[in-house]
């Protein structure tokens, strides 16, 4: 029998969704949004499939989550805990597991105890899952333990995601702050809210430590602009960004564990020069330091085309996982599906 | 209470193994080897370790594996299934989980399946588990599979490792061709039994096409010299081959799978010239086509030391593993290990 599925915000990445749940088997049988322009449309007509789905975007999300049965809710609407919170406690009080893009939902131990434990408890209590994956899954953090597999001792672990803010809105990159001076980009770190608390980074380098079994003694963030040395063409804001200026940040956590193992990740959003952009949307590097010296590069990729991916492959993982508020290491090994996403349901569920 | 352990073949990795396990709170509990440079010394002196552990090194494996108890032996003998099918079948008979070293043991349901199913068959009877780890644990198999989770269709898979020949003992570099003429590496290949039957690499590329959940149509092999165009100095001969001649080969795999996948792998073993020297001992290389194109590339790494450190790190899920044959596709993600490692083992074993 086909997995069933809801998908709960049909932006960008929830057209993508859309899109390779239908190529892989899924059956979409209802569709949540409150943008104007799409709201009343068939999702097979919104998401470019050249046919329609008989799946009417509606805006009520109480009525289509009590209307319809299905496994799973895909929710892409925003990425902090404190608006998806009650988003999630609807799905989850009507049964549905729950697979989020929200880089800021990911594992919300140590920044937000209360509502996790509140969802936890709920889920479990639902039978349910709620999961975020994406990009961080495999990249940040799965592959990450995965090459620690090799290491004898650790001394440090330091990573680096790069990628090309150009895809991104308008809105984003100036949040990312290109185009300010670095006075201007200090003054803004102060009051941005986007700066100050955008957790994905962070959240993705708690996961990989817990993954390892350690502990947080310490952990810093600082905020830094990254300053262009030549003009650089941007896309998104369809201006130049003199040289000079900021073309984007880079978000710097440091961590030291109980254990003595020091971890740092930079996470580094910028307006791509030509040459940056010869290599790819997004690149993520990682140095394992300690015996062995481990390195690995993964490059080349498509940020959005991979997220959508690596989230509509753990479908599976979601439905067959305990319940409760589970991070992607703790499910897994993520991977490709050649089949139809039900041939890799668990009997029993 | 700690893990107890016999060390079967004390060679360069099983001594650097021992070393690892000690550092990693396991007691060794008995050792064979019939080098009888080694036989009735202290394991401790023997790999260097600055004290005696009161393990004495013995010839007569069943002396040894009869008189001591276990949770598992560290069978680093030889590489491939034929001679290690004695072995292996001794450590099980006497209830030894078993984990090898030997890439040519790794996946051998295709190659020696009368010999594989009753390793399974005996494995499950005596309830432990026989495992072959290594480099390909991660770096051909499992970190690959993980990527994969970012792909949403793949029409290809290609991968290669290359390493530094130098490092070997002269009879392997003269086994991998260097020093030979393109003729001599051609009638090498059809009389030379290493160059005809190593399966270190088919085998990879085998559990990595299964883990995927995929079935080989088509597998293919050929084995190429490869031809240097500068002089390169061999340490491991202590000679300089000269541009022109072999300094090592390329063995390449290529299999299409049932659902039109197409898999490669180039496994390539070559005397480094001193630009190649300077990225390290090994580097492993993905392409993975389709929607998105991912690109992975791990390097600069000692492979005997990851290597070693992967076989001691994958000791707990060896007995916490179900009994029988198990590849290390269907173990748990590979991470390193902060504590002693009985801290990883699952009440109940």
């Amino acid at each position: 029998m086909k997995i069933r599925a809801i998908v709960y915000g049909v932006g960008k990445m929830g057209i993508l969704i859309s899109k390779y749940m239908i190529e892989k088997g899924v059956d979409i049988v209802g569709a949540i949004d409150i943008n104007p322009a799409i709201v009343g449309k068939d999702l097979g007509e919104v998401a470019g499939l050249g046919r329609d789905l008989n799946v009417i975007i509606r805006k009520d999300a109480d009525e289509v989550l009590s209307e319809y049965k299905a496994d799973i809710a895909i929710v892409a609407v925003y990425t902090d805990m404190e608006r998806m919170y009650p988003i999630f406690e609807k799905c989850i009080e009507n049964n549905f597991n729950v697979l989020t893009t929200a880089g800021g939902c990911a594992y919300n131990w140590s920044t937000h105890p209360e509502l996790t434990a509140k969802l936890d408890k709920l889920a479990k209590k639902h039978n349910v899952t709620l999961t975020a994956s994406g990009l961080q899954d495999s990249f940040l953090i799965n592959m990450v333990t995965l090459m620690t597999g090799a290491s004898h001792t650790i001394t440090s672990v330091e990573g680096k995601q790069k990628f090309n803010l150009s895809r991104f809105g308008p809105v984003a990159i100036r949040q990312y702050g290109a185009g300010k001076t670095k006075e201007e980009f200090y003054e803004s770190v102060a009051v941005d809210h986007h700066l100050k608390s955008a957790l994905y980074s962070r959240l993705a380098l708690e996961t990989l430590i817990a993954d390892l079994g350690l502990t947080i003694r310490e952990m810093g963030e600082r905020i830094d602009p990254v300053i262009g040395d030549e003009n650089v063409l941007c896309e998104g804001l369809g201006t130049t960004i003199k040289k000079g200026l900021a073309r984007g940040m880079i978000r710097t956590h440091e961590a030291i564990t109980e254990q003595e193992i020091r971890f740092r990740f930079e996470e580094i959003g910028v307006v791509y020069t030509m040459a940056e952009e010869a290599s790819g949307d997004v690149t993520n590097e990682w140095f394992i330091d300690g015996e062995p010296q481990l390195h690995m590069v993964t490059d080349r990729m498509s940020g959005p085309i991979a997220t959508c991916a690596q989230v509509v492959n753990r479908i599976p993982d979601v439905i067959n996982s305990e319940p409760g508020y589970v991070s992607v290491d703790r499910l897994p090994k993520l991977k490709f599906r050649a089949f139809p996403l039900h041939f890799y349901l668990q009997r029993g569920r």
